[in-house]
């Protein structure tokens, strides 16, 4: 299929659709998982309703805060919860910009209005953030300390980066999904790549959100146990089901999963050979 | 989910996602079953994909045989083949038409032009009909034929009515959609629901792509395994096994399935609660 030659709004929506189908994937949702209030078809019902956000990427009309805004609330309309709030903050940019140079720009370019519209989003969500924060999503009083102190969507990108690798690509120009897609291309065409270059991910970087939710010990185990995998001495599908069993979802590295897809896809890389 | 306010075009996208996704769907693809050169992303990448023409029945635009073509042209770039002909062909008018009484107006008004719009469709892929048929698709004097009798697609579908169900849904007002969707409203909410309607109509009618493939024999022989499951004495798992196993899939019954999920939606039945 000739990824490159599809237009950006749909070629982010079959990056959401091919991560949510890789399989086994450890610990997401997948096609032979879900969570018991997240179902396969919440991920893939939010891939098809956010598309007139993402073809408003597409087109770069409008701001990315605002845009990032509309898509969270075209995809909040089921009972499934969140489920694309970090793959929106890269794959939005990265379509708005048009590549990862772009994206780079895009989020350079970024003002208050966008913080603004970042987190009147984030406010719609129950996404897991830090709370001993002065600019703790749940306190309204964070809009005001954002505009007080003129903090534009990458400020508040860059305060969340220690703890947070999805806001992290938006300080260091995107480099898991670079590497994530050239994983892929280095891998080869197919949708056995997606779950190489998943584990790959996850027995190289922490996920933020495994450590906001377990800490990083838990983190740290997770990480093992896929390199375990990848080396053969761990069988994947027994992984799977410790994770999921034990609740522990690497959500971030499935975030910047998506974005590495697209980048791989807008390159060329084939999903169905 | 609030899914009779959402556009035609999503909740025809919907539809398609949901038929594809639900489990277990006796000898079709399915969450946990590809066919070995179509796969479960494959049926997605069509429901991404065919946003446009879905877009342009809902704003009543064109002509019906016309936004099928198009249709099958874009959901035409990948490798799976096809995946949603008999689909497109009960959507497309019930988009189109607004519902099921609108589709019956759509359809009665079609003409020779959409008649040959859609042969042209169909000679793009390699979708089972008869051959024995001076309007055989494969044939190219077939559309000198039509043109020559003024043979609208209407009158195509009646041709082919004998020996298709979906094709009879056009001059029986769309009877096993109406069907599919009541069967639906009596079940109640949730994704199982569709594997009981799908098991139902497989129950009670002969799937004529099975009979094109197999023979009456199978298709009867199916129905009566279908029934089975129905009153619990054939395991579900068992029975898509078999099916599996021998290429039993009851392609047009998942066709009809969609279009009543369609209709279903549309009349405010929930998906996920």
């Amino acid at each position: 299929m000739t990824s490159h030659l599809m237009r950006p709004a749909e070629r982010a929506q079959l990056a959401m659709m091919l991560e949510v189908c890789a399989f086994p994937k450890p610990g997401n949702v997948d096609r032979c998982h879900d969570f018991p209030d997240t179902r396969l078809e919440h991920f893939l019902a939010s891939t098809i309703l956010a598309r007139p956000a993402l073809e408003e990427a597409e087109q770069g009309n409008g701001r990315i805060g605002e845009i990032f805004g509309h898509a969270i609330r075209q995809t909040n309309v089921h009972n499934g919860g969140n489920t694309h709030f970090g793959a929106f903050l890269l794959l939005i940019p990265i379509v708005y910009g048009g590549d990862i140079e772009g994206a780079k720009r895009a989020v350079a370019a970024t003002g208050v209005s966008d913080a603004v519209a970042f987190y009147k989003a984030f406010a719609l969500t129950s996404v897991r953030a830090n709370t001993s924060d002065e600019l703790d999503v749940n306190d309204p009083k964070a809009l005001d300390v954002i505009r007080e102190r003129e903090m534009t969507m990458l400020d508040v990108m860059e305060h969340s980066a220690a703890n947070d690798m999805v806001a992290r690509e938006w300080i260091n120009g995107f480099a898991l999904t670079r590497r994530g897609a050239d994983l892929l291309h280095q891998i080869g065409p197919g949708r056995n790549a997606i779950v190489e270059m998943f584990l790959t991910l996850l027995a190289t970087e922490p996920d933020t959100f495994i450590i906001k939710k377990f800490g990083p010990d838990t983190a740290r185990e997770t990480m093992t146990k896929a390199r375990e995998v990848l080396d053969g001495r761990r069988v994947p599908e027994t992984f799977d089901a410790e994770c999921i069993a034990a609740g522990i979802n690497p959500g971030s590295i499935a975030d910047i999963t998506i974005a590495a897809i697209y980048v791989a896809l807008l390159e060329g890389w084939e999903w169905d050979s």
